[in-house]
């Protein structure tokens, strides 16, 4: 018998795994928006003239399986060698717990950043023992929820010691000996800032001629010193100290803050986080408590909430460049939440004793090493070393590195004739006699006792990790059961819809993350020979042509590690564009008054001079406006950042009309890709008139937000630009990440995204992320106002529910209706962000039409109680609303409110059995930034079970 | 400068990850239990005439990456081809989202079996999808919760064809085109029981001459047929009809249920459960309501709790063997709940439509396959087919099969001249010309419009996976959630100890379990060439010789896929023994009265007669009874059943005389293995004089329970009856598994287990499991009687808490205990065996000092509860005990109890804010049995959201 084959396609990864809404569900949608069907939607939405021309063609989408095929067959073109390059890179043994527990865990991976302190008491736990650990092993009071890598964490303390020293001087020496990237990224920085930098020796330090001075701990090469003697002397000039140092290695050495170090900063990459041919790893900065409010990035800090108990939080928001535009310490705003976790746990799991059992080992294992070749009468640099040494080899460099490759390992040349290497935790005695075969040394075993050499000054002598939590039951069960309690604390993307408006967090499915863990692309070195890396080579030569199609731009940089660090290195590329024309005065950058605020701080750091532009009352650019100031302001137009769709969520049809216009007057335009999952298949920026965007990765393509980073910025930019993307970190010039690219071991998420969405999928995620937004707009419709519709009343991917009418009709704030979706189960749209009062609403294409309605649910029961409040029949000031979140153990405590348990816990939208609690009552943040502590609070808070 | 190195060694997985108290617990442990040190503790416990003579050596222990390092270099001698061997065995696509989720999420992993329903609601209802799913497939109306494999399932199945089947004849008749394992296991099974197997043509069928008959559907050649003649034919003779049936085929062909079939069997591994070599897969049996008692395995049905909700929970005990004993209908005790709960997944995920449309794509790869084939000229069978053919190749059987292997592809040798191809899931085009090519033909493309050709009548018209959880909206990010839902009602090792006496529920590490995902374990067919599975060779060797030190045995056979299959193996291997020494009378087994309820279920399986030996006040062996009965029996001895230490956590110092006893009068000794972890490293079974041994892998060996399943139950066996071991199910005689080795997939955790404790650390683990056990007693003396001590006062690895007394002074029975228990965040010890109205206590050596106190602190509050129930200051029916377990919605409705909200729900030993709430008030089990439902409820129970 001939029978129709069903037509339902099981593997159609695209439409039945990815987008959320089923066809059925769809089509239900669509009659509620009111439109004839999803095409008919999109035209109402996207104005023709700025659609694209041709569809996306990838070729055909690739099912799960077919695609983790395609992925081992890319993966086995990487050779996994040895490494023991160093160079800030070092080999580490991810404990198998946490690989499996945090790292390959949705409920880690798939988190937010932790912006809603209540949802997510778990990991600011996790970040705070982070944060603990760094300020122990450097000997600073603060530390940093981490940074992006070290490089930029450098480039961060050098543009933090210009603003909290008192030096008046324009130059920062640099230690010669401090990683090439870290130089590299450092002359990148520096150079639109109009600082000098002078690279030398640090015994030639002139402190008088600089504001600051960074040294590298142990040095590029090997060398340990101490820098105290230094310091002492910036001091005395009132210029800044810091020290760039490895957090292992100052388990057994003499700490920053022994000597006197103002800031330090570095990498904890070598804390179980998988080298992954550059990123992503979390660097840290740790600085005394005085400068607490002039460091970058996020601080988790202790606060207590509604009740008085103790809570987590991030502290001294007002720093961050949401607040501060372009007056934010930087425009750091991803960090590396995940891997600060992994991080932070790697601590907690050895302690220090474990820890220093480990730094002890690659120090004896380096004696070692070391002794068989100056016994075979090697010249070897330094002295005193830590985990590195330099050998001098004269005409032979090559013939021997070739050599170790041939033995599986790569080492470092260093200049013409010298070879680096530095051990690691993986070392086995093994590899040591490979190295040494590697030299010519055939008669030697490994087989010896310990020796230790580091110089009596050196050695650390204060204590460190000395926090319960360092000190914890080490047994696996016991380190599961953390790990699950601290995941079960939070609400992420494994429970619940999070409709954070301009972060797009849509699925990130397994099929997308499992290559990552993958040994193929975890484990190589960035600078390891090219011929190993020709997997990694393969996929970002596809994944960059991919993103050129989506873009409509010529080039991708997959370097900036962050979207931040997209615009930033962005801007640079139009910056050196006008200097190469000559048109160096062209300092005058025209941002949108709705932009995101790491717009104006990405060009305050290319020094530029931001000129907002105003909006009109329905959110657009106010063209005219615009346009004055272009006029104004021609001859030194260096450019606009424009956010397209807007923050607004508009697609202004104004767009192509502005682009020209700063064209013709010699600028150079930049549209923010936040809103990229808006557009993608229906329109390009490039078509629009753009010449350089960024993508992150993290939002539009699936990467995960791992609880506030890992993230990707690459950027793409039309031909005139290319020749000033990011140079080489290792090599060229104008890096601005320490890899060459930026985080690559997350690139298989996004590849995988395209490769199983084809071209037809890409286009359909975007027009059903418009359905959903549309869909929720249509039925707050009513009950509350949703601002800025484009002209055919659609929104775009994304909606802002007004909410200030209610401060006054029911002294109702946005934050009481973010609190109290909390006890519905949600994590909070974005709120005050662009208008000051609203919440933004973003549910991407991965949710389903249930789990909308269930977020419409919970919002309209907030309206019925806001009306019950506005028609006095619930109390103005005691109220389910004012006091959100509510907890289990108000629950359990006497109930005198004038509302019932049910009410208060069970809103609307809300599940019974599997409810969702939020460990603590509404977090007090002006007490946590009175009352700053930054630090793991006393073991009282860790002592759980009921007495 | 020279240091002395910590003396922390931070790799050290046996005692820093494994086992749970650290040196300094140990040292406070050791004073509460008044033992000098741990040697001095197991010299109590322990008689030294049943120790080991020499300790055990395995080398140096492995640290968990040395260990991933050599599982890889293991696992790539494995060599991954593409099996297209069918014959029961298929590719499958796991998908991603279920892998991540559930096969690699230790809250699914290390679940317990179910038997406390409040905290097990989440794996029961997968459970119940699972049986839903078996049930509408096979179209009849009651299905279990899984059994070991199709083979055995096929075995119960005849068994039960004899126990519910009114024909009083003794033959039972085989499909000839059963595949072989299935024929291997039934012919071992009905030997024993005086069963006779008739093989043949389903058309020469005389169902005068049987009780019961078993056809296989598609055959294991590929032929189609309808048995509805057949099983009218055996209804008219009062014989039942069974049919073994791939699930997967039966969404496109007429199901067994639409052919009258009585039961139906089969395996549910292409479900999205990988291959693994043979094992683990969840096979299932389905039948008629009326024969729902009868049916082996453990059944999943719905009943209310306390308040009158819907609660799940395991229907029926009382047909299972620890109720039942030599009377239960089967031995069957251990499932494979993990898979079932997979492959129920797998149905949920992909949908009645998806299922079909895989099966339509299968059956049209193998149309076309055929097609290409038949043009070239081969002779094809049979006409009728689904996704199995085999081809007349006539002398090039041999070469044609390796020139496929050439291709990468494994074939099936039928016959002498005949090749079977079996095409699956993961079949792709170029597969098909791979074949297409290794038969020599090399003009065709697969690049072809599907095609069917199902025989009119055998084409299925019934709906199948009608319930709405089959219809839910698959995209994955609902999927996750669903998961993640279910996954947190539960209460498994990874928030809580799982104290349960003989289960030894210890910790399954992330290193130990990473392999099992690894393709070259997963994705070897059990029949492909053994130069493909070297791997596994290797990994299987060096176990079994490891096993055989730990055992004192001279052989293992790692067959047996579950512990009681082992008995069952162990069992008949005496049986044949005796026959071979001429002794077919013995048919005696004595059992003591405590052992558990599989041994004499063995016993009977193998066609024995029990003779239960009494058990002492003491709890040890009634020695006298015992000898009595060994002289009674003498001449019919077969052999006798001893657990060591006995089931109530003594070591026996009689063993030994024990075994000499039955020894002379021509007995065997059989030792149950259950409770092997208080002997690794201290003691040997085969020393003490035991012949053969099943050990628990999943309970001493760290393979997880998996929320009841999988197992693995290797023998050990004495020289002698090494010959008498399991044959291979495909080509040898007495195979009791349908797989050479079982469940070897499984193995590698074992392995890692052994490589990473190595022989100290494994002797260790005994050591603190007797420890831990020993600080329970000593910290609950004096508020609870600890039962059966040894004669110095010490426990072994359990302790046996009575509770017996609390019935008459406060009303409150073990049962109440128990579900308090829940309140306190644990689950319960396991219930009123070995002896009734107690609850008997396994910590492991996993569980660190905090752990066990918490677990102290919360049984003496229930003591003090009960103590005021006593004293009269708390009402003897309504108090926290007989109100357990308290759920969120007591706290949320009116409290109109006598004690508090914080006493109902926080008692002693519960976390505050990782509070677990059973989401359940106590199950009614009387309820569910009279109401019997075994397949999910109707839609409105899945509707959470509040209104």
């Amino acid at each position: 018998m001939t029978f129709t084959p069903t037509e339902y396609l099981p593997y159609d990864f695209a439409n039945r795994r990815h987008i959320g809404p089923s066809p059925t569900e769809m089509a239900e949608m669509l009659k509620v928006v009111g439109a004839k069907d999803l095409e008919a939607l999109i035209d109402d939405t996207l104005p023709q003239k700025i659609r694209q021309k041709a569809p996306l063609e990838f070729g055909k989408a690739m099912s799960e399986s077919e695609l983790l095929d395609h992925m081992r067959v890319t993966a086995g073109k990487n050779k996994v060698l040895t490494s023991l390059i160093g160079q800030g890179y070092h080999g580490t043994v991810t404990p198998p717990a946490i690989q499996r527990n945090i790292f390959e865990n949705p409920a880690w991976y798939t988190a937010y950043t932790p912006y809603q302190p209540e949802i997510s008491q778990g990991r600011l736990e996790a970040l705070l023992n982070f944060q603990t650990m760094v300020s122990d092993l450097t000997g600073l009071e603060i530390a940093n929820a981490s940074l992006l890598d070290e490089a930029t964490a450098c480039a961060e303390a050098m543009t933090m010691a210009q603003r909290v020293g008192k030096s008046k001087a324009t130059a920062f020496f640099v230690d010669e000996n401090c990683h090439p990237q870290n130089i590299s990224v450092m002359k990148t920085r520096a150079q639109p800032l109009g600082i000098d930098i002078i690279i030398g020796n640090p015994d030639d330090l002139d402190a008088s001629t600089v504001f600051g001075a960074i040294f590298q701990y142990p040095g590029t090469y090997g060398h340990l010193r101490d820098f105290t003697a230094q310091i002492d002397q910036l001091h005395e000039y009132k210029a800044i100290g810091i020290i760039s140092a490895d957090p292992l290695s100052l388990t057994l050495l003499k700490e920053p803050g022994a000597m006197g170090a103002d800031i330090a900063v570095g990498t904890t990459q070598r804390f179980g986080v998988p080298v992954g041919y550059g990123g992503p790893h979390a660097a840290y900065m740790a600085t005394k408590a005085s400068y607490a409010r002039n460091m970058p990035g996020r601080i988790v800090g202790v606060s207590i909430d509604s009740q008085g108990n103790r809570a987590y939080r991030l502290s001294l928001q007002t720093r961050e460049q949401h607040i501060r535009r372009e007056k934010a310490t930087s425009n750091v705003c991803t960090a590396q939440a995940l891997l600060a976790v992994m991080a932070g746990f790697y601590a907690v799991f050895h302690g220090p004793d474990g820890l220093k059992g480990i730094a002890q080992s690659i120090h004896s294992k380096t004696v070692l090493l070391a002794k068989g070749l100056q016994e075979a009468g090697f010249g070897i640099e330094p002295e005193a070393f830590f985990d590195t040494i330099t050998v001098e080899v004269g005409p032979l460099q090559s013939a021997m590195m070739k050599s170790a490759v041939d033995e599986g390992i790569n080492l470092r040349a260093v200049g013409e004739t010298k070879i680096g290497i530095t051990l690691d935790e993986r070392t086995r005695p093994e590899e040591i006699v490979s190295v040494w075969r590697a030299f010519g040394i055939t008669d030697r075993d490994a087989d010896q006792a310990p020796e230790y050499q580091l110089p009596d000054d050196l050695v650390r002598t204060s204590d460190y990790l000395t926090h319960p939590v360092f000190h914890m039951n080490r047994a696996e069960t016991e380190m599961m059961r953390y790990m699950r309690r601290l995941a079960d604390r939070d609400l992420a993307l494994d429970r619940a819809m999070i409709p954070l408006g301009s972060c797009t967090m849509k699925l990130n499915s397994a099929a997308e993350m499992m290559p990552v863990s993958w040994r193929e692309f975890a484990l190589l070195h960035p600078f390891c020979p090219k011929d190993q890396a020709a997997g990694y080579a393969q996929m970002i030569e596809d994944l960059s042509a991919k993103l050129c199609d989506v873009t409509g731009y010529d080039a991708i940089s997959m370097q900036p590690n962050s979207g931040a660090q997209g615009e930033y290195a962005g801007l640079l590329s139009i910056a050196a564009y006008h200097r190469a024309n000559g048109d160096d005065q062209r300092n005058i950058c025209l941002i949108p008054m709705s932009a995101h605020g790491t717009n104006p701080a990405s060009a305050q750091m290319v020094g530029w001079k931001v000129v907002p532009v105003l909006s009109a009352a329905n959110g657009d650019i106010d063209y005219e406006d615009f346009k004055a100031k272009v006029e104004l302001h021609k001859d030194n137009l260096a450019g606009c950042m424009i956010t397209y769709p807007s923050t607004h969520g508009v697609f202004e049809e104004t767009v192509i009309d502005v682009c020209n216009i700063v064209h013709e007057a010699g600028g150079q335009v930049y549209i923010d890709g936040a809103n990229m999952n808006a557009m993608v298949g229906l329109s390009r920026p490039g078509d629009l008139g753009g010449d350089v965007s960024h993508l992150n990765l993290h939002k539009t393509f699936c990467i995960p937000h791992g609880g506030g980073g890992p993230g990707m910025g690459p950027i793409g930019v039309k031909e005139h630009l290319i020749k000033h993307l990011p140079g080489d970190p290792n090599t060229g010039e104008g890096a601005v990440s320490a890899a060459p690219y930026g985080s690559p071991s997350l690139l298989p998420i996004s590849w995988a995204y395209c490769l199983m969405m084809g071209g037809d999928g890409l286009t359909q995620a975007t027009r059903v992320a418009i359905l959903n937004a549309n869909y929720i707009a249509k039925r707050l419709e009513g009950s509350f106002e949703i601002l800025y519709k484009g002209p055919s009343g659609r929104v775009a991917h994304e909606c802002i529910i007004d909410t200030r009418p209610f401060a006054e009709s029911a002294n109702v704030t946005v934050d009481d209706i973010a609190k109290r979706l909390s006890d519905c189960g949600f994590h909070a749209p974005t709120m005050s962000w662009p208008v000051s009062g609203t919440l933004m609403v973003e549910p991407t294409e991965s949710e389903t039409k249930a789990e909308l309605d269930r977020f419409c649910d919970a919002m309209l029961g907030i309206r019925a109680e806001i009306r019950a409040i506005e028609e006095g029949t619930m109390d103005a000031a005691n109220n389910p609303l004012k006091n959100a979140p509510h907890t289990m153990e108000d629950l359990v405590r006497d109930w005198d409110r004038p509302y019932s348990r049910e009410t208060g816990c069970f809103p609307a939208g809300s599940f019974r059995v599997d409810k969702y609690w939020p460990p603590v009552n509404r977090v007090d943040n002006v007490w946590g930034d009175r009352n700053l502590n930054c630090t793991c609070p006393p073991m009282d808070d860790y002592v759980e079970a009921a007495e």
